[in-house]
This record gives C-alpha cells, sequence and structure tokens, in this order.
C-alpha cells in the first residue's frame, strides 16, 4: 500500500481570512451556578480566567465528550465561551424576547462585529491589545441549564421558555476556547481575528 | 446593531464522519536533532509523549507562530507529530527516491488506512485500544531541517534534495496532535478516527 503513488486529493483550501471584532462584555464564572458575573477586565493565563471555574490545564469529561468516561480528566480545551451580540439577537428573536444576556449563559466574552460568529472555524485566533491571545476550539452547543437561566432572568409571562431554549440557540451559542498566549482581556477592546486555511474532508 | 435580528447565514455543515486506521510506527524524539527513535509503543500524558522534547502543557512559540514573541510560552497543540504512510509515498514518487521514513522527519507516530491523512479536520479525535486519545490541531508544514534530515539518511547520489523536500512535501507532511486522554500507543493498534462537523466560513 505504501509502495504505490497515490495521486494527492484536490481539495480546495480557503486562504486565511482576517477581520476585526470588540469586546462587548467580559463575565467571570465563579460558583457552581451556570451565570457568569460582569467585570470590565479578565485576566488570562495558560489555565485559563483567573478566578473562573472552568481554568486548569485539564478538565474532567462531561456530556458533551459521551466517548470519555464522566469525571475522567482529559485536554482542558474550554476555558472561555464566547458568544456574540449579534448571535443573542437572533435567539431574542426566535423566543420572543426583549434581549438575551451574555451572563445568563454563563458566556465569558461577548463580541461584536464578526459575522457568523457562532460558525468561526476551530484554530481561530483572537488578538487582544495586551497581547493576550485565545484560539478558538469548537461550536458551542445550548444546553438545558442555560435555558432555565434565561427563563431566571427574564419577567414573568415566560414560563416554559427554558425548553424553547436548546432549537432556538443551535449554531448561534458561541464558541468555546483556549488561552493561547497570557494577558487581559478589557471592555472595548479591539479584537484582531485570524481564520486559518480551511477545507472540508470527505474521507 | 445588536437590537437588529439578523438571519443566519445558510452555513452547509457536513456530518460527523468516523473511519479507521492503523498504527505502522511510533517513535520519540528525545534530542535537539529532527529524527526520532522507533519504538513498539509509546506512553502518553497530558503533557505529551513521556520522554519526548515536545512535551509539556506549553511550549516556545517558533517561527510557524510569526505573530508571537520568539521563545515566548504559549499553549502547547504540538505534541505529537503524525504522518501517513500513503503521504509520505508520494513524496518519496515526488522525489524519486525509494521512500521517505517517518522517523527520518520526526514523526513521533505513522499511521495508514486513512485518505488523505494530511487533510484530517482539526478537532479530529484519533481514539487508540488502550483509551488514549489523540486531537488533531493543524496540518503540518514541510521545513527545510526535514529535507535535509531525509537527504542524509538516502544513499550517495541525492546531493542537493533537501531544497526539493518542502515543494515535494507541501499538504503532505501529515498533522500535530495534542493528548486528549493519556494512554499507550502500539505498533499495530486499530485507530478509530472520528471527524468532526465541518464547514466553510467565509466572513
Amino acid at each position: 500500500m505504501a509502495d504505490e503513488v497515490r495521486q494527492v486529493a484536490a481539495i480546495d483550501v480557503v486562504s486565511v481570512i482576517k477581520c476585526r471584532g470588540r469586546v462587548e462584555r467580559l463575565a467571570v464564572a465563579a460558583g457552581e451556578e451556570i451565570g457568569a458575573r460582569s467585570l470590565d477586565r479578565l485576566t488570562v493565563t495558560h489555565e485559563g480566567i483567573v478566578g473562573d471555574r472552568h481554568a486548569g490545564f485539564t478538565r474532567p469529561a462531561d456530556v458533551r465528550v459521551p466517548w470519555f468516561p464522566r469525571g475522567e480528566p482529559i485536554h482542558n480545551e474550554r476555558h472561555l465561551s464566547i458568544v456574540s451580540l449579534e448571535d443573542l439577537a437572533v435567539i431574542a428573536g426566535r423566543l420572543g424576547v426583549e434581549k438575551v444576556e451574555p451572563e445568563w449563559l454563563g458566556a465569558n466574552l461577548a463580541v461584536s462585529g464578526i459575522p457568523d460568529f457562532s460558525f468561526i472555524p476551530r484554530g481561530t485566533r483572537l488578538f487582544f491589545p495586551s497581547g493576550a491571545v485565545l484560539a478558538v476550539t469548537d461550536q458551542n452547543a445550548p444546553c438545558r441549564f442555560a435555558g432555565a437561566e434565561v427563563e431566571r432572568n427574564l419577567p414573568p409571562g415566560h414560563e416554559g421558555l427554558a425548553l424553547k431554549f436548546s432549537p432556538a440557540a443551535k449554531r448561534l451559542r458561541g464558541v468555546v476556547a483556549y488561552v493561547d498566549r497570557p494577558g487581559e482581556l478589557a471592555m472595548g477592546d479591539a479584537i484582531e481575528v485570524r481564520v486559518p486555511e480551511q477545507w472540508v474532508w470527505r474521507g
């Protein structure tokens, strides 16, 4: 098999794309509840956000990675959860509510100005003025705990909304990322976005 | 901007793809030279291959990430380098040599049976019988040091091949990966491959 010179597949590669965004909200998830607490700045190290419960080089395997025994320590590629205000506005529109706040979803960072943010691909780097860099690892999936938190934060009259959240938020729930280079993130920061080469592998 | 309900982009998402491969070669890079030493099994921890110079939660920034100050500690998403025998056979054919061995390139793992292996996307998980899991982070780029090592390992009569290596090996140089779950990799292991959902973001 290795003796046979095979043709290389003609896979289309999309070039690196650069764009810009802006930091609209920062929050830390200190306790066990899903909601996060807003701050004007966050310090990130190689292990994640200082004081956030998702920090660490490893994390316990959860329902998102059903192929691992629950609780087993695995590589932590989920230091931060990031959403965009534009995507949250679409979710709010679908739910018929005035707004969905990033903190309700436990998002550590909310950005604006990056189109289709929840589809920003794996390997994308977000560069901040302090020198901090985040690397995107996956699209985030909505969960029922976030839906319950949204319902809890809305005025009365939205009973049952928790169950509608997951379908409304599918592919709009932002991305998760790890800290590539430590530094500070601050409200209003301009973010330089570098989307790496992309292609689709079909096997 | 956040007040306006925007349409969600119609981005095509390719479903999860599963396939299988096989471990054909294992090697550790212990010293400073690029070449690696073959072994029958490798132990991997959350920091990478035990005894390999690329192990660690962080690594010093190098020429591959020119946006960082050289030597600065950044997240280590390059615990292992992985190639396929099929891709190496194509490189050998292009160079007009009998073979290119994985160890010459410093590859820690050579696999077979996975088509277009060097294009296997970011986020792909490789599952091994021991329970070890590797996660793919990027396509690897050929470098002139690997070309020099290939030339050094070939019989006389291939002078100047080092310079031809990079163009011949472009997009055939395999991928880099981190250890998602610790365990052992062994010669002949069957590998279960899980390619995540894929799409192309166009900004």
